[in-house]
């Protein structure tokens, strides 16, 4: 299976579709079933105590598995998730960008599942892990 | 088990600790072990299409599970998530406030498990279900 | 939406599908959209410490909503779960049997969702809890 | 980090401790922080089609962490389950063991964190994914 997507045309199709987000992620690394997001962090990432809060961490485990999908099949159609879990394991460093690693296990016709684990930029124990299944339209 | 906080209290503490996003939201009702809880919703919680995005809810969940356990245990010391599943099931209404219908299934010395249905504003079926766990810090 | 089978004619799917375990439970309830399930507990369903395990568990879940959706969709074809979430609460009570209590969050066209609270027979806090995707083949 | 039980000791702990299941079970690799367990796939652990169940390999996840854990901590004190997730992502092959391929992702004083995936034997893509979280008892 190859990119159907690079990650210019990626980036392209964040901004239009998501201009809310899209500048708080950049795509570090793209290949086959694999994308390395980051999350910009910015105050609006923080919980108190300033590290990276876990709405921000299920939102960047989200868009990186979106991202994977829609490099592979394409930007047809509207790809939804329905359900994903995530477990939260250590204290992410202060001041740091949030690197996503993200493979996709499975790409199906009708859904799709990706697993990711999250890192403070620099850190080498992950803070977070998730996994989440897309569901893709008929095409 | 009764309330050590009540919604005003908890309304307070969550103002002067989640200054960025108590305004998101309002206690519609709070009882022991259980919480309504009603996300307000604004642009900033939407996706492409005009709905409630998935990190929106979870932020919904995970602040309800949260409040309902700090009314019962008080504001002492930072509880935190370390895990949760979620489930989208259906499409949220457009233009409606979310409401989280949040309740405890377990509060211990250590761990604390909430469960919540998440609909839209005037909905009968539920757009996501999600639980989460909560780790209590010593006292 | 009303039920397709009644307990009874679920009962003698089961047993001709799934000889090795139909006679590990028995159906106490049944509603449209809803299920309360009954482990016959046993020593094979037992750890260590004489309490019922988590694989049984995870399996008494599963069991329920397979049945709640059969129910309502009819013995037509095989329903696959696609993924599940389960979170351990309390310790079972040792000898007494475990009910799920089952409700079915949405039962779309390909996807449907259940949510089940487990009780150690004549408790009244929850063990367990479950929610689990089914993955429905077209008909 | 280093193992505090070696492949033989595991092996023993588990025929003394859970001798209803034990022999399902064989570990075919055991480093500091992971773990491959082998699941000899016998007639109990299959559903109607001949493959293995979904319950199986929840147990077969359950047990590979659980011994990941305890070839770190030894075999003091009893650890339980708090949680899991499970992704069901392809059919297993018919007549062939499954593979766990287990690591720790966390193992901290009072929780560890272990992920999953899951191969029949001989078959590249995993056939399920699973993340648990363990309890450790104070010591």
């Amino acid at each position: 299976m190859s990119l159907k997507m690079d990650a210019g045309q990626l980036q392209a199709f964040m901004m239009q579709e998501f201009p809310q987000v899209s500048n708080d992620f950049a795509i570090d690394r793209l290949a086959p079933m694999e994308i390395d997001l980051r999350l910009k962090v910015a105050d609006r990432h923080l919980r108190p105590g300033g590290t990276v809060s876990g709405p921000s961490m299920f939102s960047l485990a989200d868009c990186a598995i979106y991202l994977a999908v829609l490099a592979m099949i394409g930007p047809q159609g509207l790809a939804v998730t329905t359900n994903g879990s995530i477990d939260f394991m250590r204290k992410p460093a202060a001041g740091k960008d949030m690197i996503a690693k993200c493979k996709l296990l499975k790409l199906g016709r009708v859904l799709a599942v990706g697993d990711v684990l999250m890192f403070s930029d620099g850190m080498e124990q992950p803070v977070a892990r998730a996994s989440m299944t897309y569901s893709i339209p008929p095409r």
